[in-house]
């Protein structure tokens, strides 16, 4: 069996975080000069552990193992949001490094093979899971022609050009090089701490629906417009959120969560009856079928306001991720393996986030694994993960790799 | 009775329109370059009226009468709304001067005193009804002292010093120098359009409490955070607004009003459970014991919706600001008016904005009156009337203001 080594591991991931060290987290988005240092010193450290880095035509950073098989690709991303984390998803990353050096380092495992990568703009800044993405053949050359950053509306272009990645090819997945397809994570959530578990072991990555919904009515004097010929689309906005509130109860799975983060009014005025709103509302669930039963009471009750009025109401879907089913067998050796090192600490649940394994998973068995997040804290500087979690969750990690190259 | 000249009116409203015209309205705050000329242009036209001009320490233009009396005050303001309408509120002003003008003319009324007043700041630029505050009473130099731009934050005293009006002496009411205070304005709202008639009188002000309600809860990830321990502020928000909504009807007056025009919540990602929510209520009636109701019952439903969690809600008072009641004698006076000019065209209505009548009439028996605004249109640069309405309503006043004049 692989023995990580704990120290080299914690040693690795807060030497990354030097680059673009923002308070105890990281502001590292993708190819910003601190996130292209990070990629070049990533690649010297697979090179360190035998394997052969490559940075592409995107970002991505690919160190390939020379061995000859069986193989299995390791990875997650090193580019962060804003003001982020430490570990989101750069621990996933190192996790692929350390156990591609504890698996050379065991003469028993030693003949197995891992690649490692970090998938350029997991966090979305130039479009969305944009390295994965371009690996499994879903991101065309007029793509990133078109991309730009989300915030700044520069050209993704200029920043690969920048970044000296101008003409370099892009790395995609070759067909029967791999067994399968491996990411760890932070859970992002609570679960896994309000559970007093160390492992999560992920079952699926929930699909994502999102829609703008717009209200139009009559902007007016919030003085002098009686009540009963008022088309206030605020009222108009707060009625249909409440409605779906109402009814989305009653069709949700035993995970779907379903969200309003985004909503506003126009002018915007203490005296001024809005004439316009807008609100995002987003769902997510495991289940393609809860998520298709949450558009249908959707689209009914936008048809049943908008017939009713005095506001007209607009829904666009704005996209669709669909839910990603990890493969069995993976899940199995994640779970023999934390059983060893985690007895009764680990326990089966679904990603309620996106990761790059719902793309890769479309071309590859996956399947990923989380340790806890303290206090349940993501997408902020103060996230965190105990290092006894992290030294654990990479042994476990590294041990289900070892399982899954050796089985049949 | 006094006979206005239409001709005249009309050519003074639309040379004043030249001072900051904006397509088809007038972009005039006050203190701007723009207003500051237009109310030496306004000293200039009473001048020719007969009265004595004077523009004081906060920007009030003021034409003084020479006659012994009876005397009237009527007035209204020349400052507008950003990129505004053309008659609001200045026409109110125009009216007087005309007024002033009309009584002079006429032997049998000629010895009829009116003096004539522009307020500063009606449309709160710097305050709140700043000019007619400042006028009784309600304004301390220290309050001048610590105005700011609304939108621009320089300061009253520095606007003030670029206009000429450092060191400049404020006018204040004179005991006993008036039977009272009249003011016409546009309407501002469709009522009279809808009923068909051209003049209302208005019978009170409404008072307005405003308050601001906070949400604070717990900001988290939208796929990773499971419904049951959520603490969303924006579903706590929409949840108390949607109760409001139900239960404010079945309190309200005949012609309440309540309004939500300012709502927002943080951080406003769509992917992100928003962990503070804001929204600014407010209400409007002529009576204050709904007043009073409403606030009973809004504190009645934060308390219950505080308590139950799972966000905290804070409710704080921003402003409240009381009916004012229109002198009933001034009514009887417009009315009679009213039905000489305008026979069958005329109602009784209150007015759901605010306006200086509501603070001089504090100090003086005050008394408004209403022309249609074309679509029920304000606060916008394609706020309109009928000329033929706008020179209907100066008779009226005209009249009205003789009736007043000459009685007892």
């Amino acid at each position: 069996m692989p023995r990580i080594n704990g120290e080299r591991l914690l040693a690795d991931l807060r030497r990354i975080a030097d680059f673009g060290r923002y308070q105890t987290g990281v502001h590292r988005p993708h190819l910003s000069p601190q996130d292209v240092e990070s990629r070049h010193w990533l690649a010297g450290r697979m090179k360190e552990a035998g394997l052969e880095p490559v940075i592409d035509g995107v970002g991505t950073v690919l160190g390939k193992s020379t061995k000859a098989g069986p193989r299995v690709l390791i990875g997650s991303h090193s580019d962060t949001q804003p003001r982020g984390g430490w570990l989101d998803g750069v621990m996933g990353v190192i996790y692929g490094l350390e156990v591609a050096r504890a698996l050379s380092e065991d003469p028993e495992t030693a003949h197995l093979a891992v690649d490692v990568a970090s998938w350029a703009d997991e966090e979305g800044h130039w479009g969305q899971m944009t390295g994965s993405r371009s690996f499994v053949g879903m991101l065309s050359e007029a793509d990133i022609d078109k991309a730009r950053h989300r915030d700044e509306g520069t050209k993704m272009r200029d920043a690969l050009k920048a970044a000296g990645l101008e003409g370099v090819p892009r790395q995609h997945l070759e067909e029967g090089r791999y067994r399968g397809y491996l990411e760890a994570h932070i859970e992002q959530g609570g679960v896994l701490e309000a559970s007093d578990k160390r492992i999560g072991i992920v079952t699926a990555i929930v699909g994502i629906y999102a829609y703008r919904l717009t209200f139009s009515g009559i902007q007016n004097h919030a003085g002098t417009t009686p009540m009963p010929i008022r088309k206030d689309a605020g009222v108009a906005m707060m009625r249909l959120y409440n409605e779906v509130m109402e009814i989305f109860p009653k069709i949700a799975g035993p995970r779907s969560v379903w969200t309003v983060g985004k909503l506003s009014v126009e002018p915007g005025a203490p005296a001024i009856i809005p004439g316009k709103a807008e609100m995002v509302l987003q769902f997510r669930d495991v289940d393609v079928k809860v998520l298709n039963g949450f558009e249908a009471a959707l689209f009914k009750i936008v048809a049943a306001h908008a017939a009713k009025g005095p506001c007209t109401v607009e829904c666009v879907n704005l996209s669709k991720t669909m839910p990603t089913v990890m493969d069995e067998r993976f899940l199995d050796a994640i779970e023999d393996s934390a059983a060893t090192h985690a007895a009764g600490k680990h326990m089966r649940m679904p990603s309620g986030a996106g990761h790059d394994a719902q793309v890769i998973g479309l071309k590859l068995p996956a399947a990923m694994m989380f340790v806890p997040s303290i206090g349940g804290i993501s997408h902020h500087f103060t996230e965190d993960t105990a290092d006894a979690d992290i030294v654990l969750g990479c042994q476990v990690f590294a041990d289900a790799a070892a399982r899954i190259l050796k089985g049949n």
